[in-house]
């Protein structure tokens, strides 16, 4: 009833192509990357393609007057269940906006809307040699909105940081239907701290809670000329983070420092996909470091990393421009298939995905990891950004086997749990959506407070994205 | 009167070493290193030398029963003002709590009390090759609650970044007394994007209006290995942002990129501290770039530097090692000394000293600034982070001439304007302090009042260092 005057209220506003009110329209946003979609259906009452701040504005209004949740969407790429409409209410995709509005090669940045992809902004830049750093490995379809919105980092985040270091400037409407430019009103500048900084943390990464991004203005980097890198097969996983720091320490600075472990149960699969390779007995991790920058300076780190690595119980194969790069990222891309390989007729999906803890208890974590799959009686991938000790599991699970599904529940609470235990975090990159909403208190304590008076004076009436980040009201 | 009753107070709560009260030593806190104390002096009332949570929390306490300020302090080596106390009350001086509690090499980080000053830091990390990237270059004295207050940047962070990047926890003791730790309550990784974040951004660089920081957890990165640079003296300043974008473009990373111009009434005197090097005429601007990584890296960075800049109007100085560059920086510091012998038998000020503009409109920006500065009948030496466009102006003026200071003042608001009008910022790294916090409105519009209903959500009271960032009530 609600959503039919919802509809209609739309239907009203709206031109008829941006209003999506049909089943087999809504189904399209039940969805994203996560696992959450596995255990609960959801649809929102209405989608508005919006491209416009007039669109934002006239969808939040309807919103405010009928009190129904607004869930800005990008791609869909996300795993927390950020861009879900668990209650309902307007999905507001925004990925059909566009417009590339202002090139500013010399200032190195841009003005977008919030549907350009990365490749396309990429794209944009390229005859300038510039590029956007931060990169989920999804750029042919995430958004920079959505990067915006999730604060989004990747593979080379320990180089070269997250959004939150490119973003410099945004445009907001917030739930009154005011329109904010954050990081100064006319600015076109790549540094300042005037006034407290809204953007960065606050807008940034706060997954659409506090107002709907319409504009990013993003710092852009120079294209790195030169990258190499070496792919370690390790015989002794306990020793891998002390490798690491040997190379870190001695100054070698790493575009990404990727690990696949190799559980003694997919020793098997995952020697048959690396058998081009010399393997190490066992083999209990893949390592994979990169370096990027200028040739002789990425020649130099690829031969500190080598020396040090031949110092460690393992293999090296080593590469020495982009084009052999190439290889060695498929090569680790085969060693997680090899992995997954382990428990064969599974399907592999994210769940307690995207845990961190201090780099010198990655084992730790891991070891724990493994132990909390076999009680569950599943199987696991675990890869992940090594330097940070952020560890992605992906488990691989029979989602139509109801009983397992239920292990699998208990299994993620378990991963998060453990990451609290080991001084970690539940969340390194890919941000607390739905999914995580229920531990916040749990690991921030009073800061969890905090962040809701912070979402109750921008949203009094909870419009935005309500039951992400912080849990949905028990009332 | 209140001041007495305030004294009295404290006197009660606070063993009497911890609590000044006398006029010579409350003259102590009177200063920063900016310009504003040679227009107004002011005092606290009282000053509290804290050295614990419960301290802070106990005079927070008496500041919220006779609602007076309180104004966080630590070196006083800011120059926005920000650590003075225009309308008295209390100086919480956390300069003396200098607890390193937790150096954890392992894992990238420490976590220290406000005190700590940037070369203590450093010092117990220099064991473990691991440093502070973000540098003042006041390391001896500057504070680290001071440095994530202000998210202190420096010369070096157009490669590290500023603080934000480095402060991966914070302990904050709220205007109502409320301990609350962000960035997870237990937590000690080095990652994490749960909930909102309200350290980066909110926090850190908020200049002690939300709150008062009592613990940094600070990541800590390794000491690159290798230095080296170019100091290139510029015929035609004009051409220099193109030189600038070339080398940078060719995929040369900064780690500093410093200019100082030299106006024509000031080449003589430039002329001469640099006689040393072969001299380019008219000799208009000095630019050092410096590049930090491993050795054939710098060594490739320099030769391209070397390469690009030799199709420029200009001559050149090279440094091969971490020895070589300290002349390189001797001498960007004996052209800034140059410039200061074109007017003689004056003060050298910060005033209107930390603007930003697009890179693309630096000469533009110092054209500007050079006006107005002769409208003023003064002089000034014009320095800064060339790639970002951040200009340092140190105005040579005459302190004890009444009417001069008259003509300061109006030429300190004519750099900020001219900061706006160029769509820039009136602020790339000092912060907004009391000097700027009058401009905030004209800066961010709208924004500005957000950060108002921040500060009043955390601060009912306006009893946090009231004045700084946002304007001072009216009434």
């Amino acid at each position: 009833m609600a959503s039919k005057l919802l509809q209609k209220k739309l239907s009203e506003e709206f031109k008829r192509d941006q209003v999506l009110t049909a089943k087999e329209e809504l189904a399209c946003y039940s969805y994203d990357s996560g696992i959450y979609t596995l255990f609960h259906y959801f649809e929102p009452d209405a989608a508005v393609l919006a491209k416009s701040v007039n669109d934002v504005i006239k969808t939040l209004a309807i919103a405010r007057e009928l009190k129904v949740p607004v869930v800005p969407r990008g791609a869909g790429t996300g795993q927390a269940g950020g861009a879900l409409a668990p209650t309902g209410g307007i999905c507001l995709d925004l990925s059909g906006w566009k417009d590339i509005e202002q090139v500013m090669p010399e200032d190195y940045q841009a003005f977008v809307r919030p549907g350009v992809t990365l490749d396309e902004l990429n794209k944009a830049f390229a005859p300038y040699g510039l590029y956007l750093p931060p990169d989920p490995s999804s750029g042919s379809a995430c958004t920079i909105g959505g990067m915006a919105a999730n604060n989004t980092a990747g593979q080379r985040s320990l180089k070269y940081g997250a959004m939150d270091r490119f973003v410099m400037g945004l445009e907001v409407v917030l739930p009154t239907g005011e329109v904010v430019t954050l990081g100064g009103k006319q600015a076109r500048v790549i540094k300042s701290v005037s006034g407290l900084d809204m953007k960065t943390g606050l807008f940034v990464g706060s997954e659409g809670i506090l107002g709907v991004i319409t504009g990013i203005r993003v710092k852009m980097a120079p294209v790195p000329p030169a990258r190499a890198g070496i792919l370690f097969l390790s015989a002794d996983k306990k020793s891998v983070p002390a490798l690491i720091r040997e190379v870190y320490k001695a100054g070698v600075v790493f575009s990404a420092c990727e690990f696949v472990l190799v559980q003694p149960s997919a020793e098997g699969t995952v020697a048959k996909n690396l058998s081009d390779l010399r393997l190490p007995s066992p083999l209990e991790m893949v390592l994979l470091m990169e370096f990027e920058g200028n040739l002789p300076g990425v020649a130099w780190e690829l031969n500190r990393a080598k020396e040090i690595a031949a110092s460690f119980a393992g293999t090296s194969t080593v590469a020495e421009s982009r084009e052999q790069m190439q290889r060695l990222w498929f090569l680790l891309d085969e060693a997680e298939g090899g992995v997954m390989g382990s428990r064969p007729g599974t399907k592999r999906t994210p769940g307690g995905e995207d845990i961190v803890v201090p780099p010198s208890r990655l084992i730790e974590a891991l070891d724990g990891i493994q132990q909390l799959v076999g009680k569950a009686g599943v199987a696991c991938v675990n890869f992940g950004h090594a330097v940070f000790g952020n560890i992605h599991t992906g488990l691989l699970i029979k989602p139509d086997d109801a009983e397992e599904m239920k292990k699998v529940e208990t299994l993620i609470d378990g991963i998060h749990a453990l990451a609290l235990a080991l001084n970690g975090s539940t969340t390194g990159e890919h941000g607390t959506g739905i999914v995580r909403s229920p531990l916040l208190t749990q690991e921030h304590g009073q800061a969890a407070e905090m962040m809701r008076r912070v979402k109750n004076l921008f949203d009094p009436d909870n419009i935005m994205n309500p039951g992400k980040i912080l849990p949905a009201d028990r009332r």
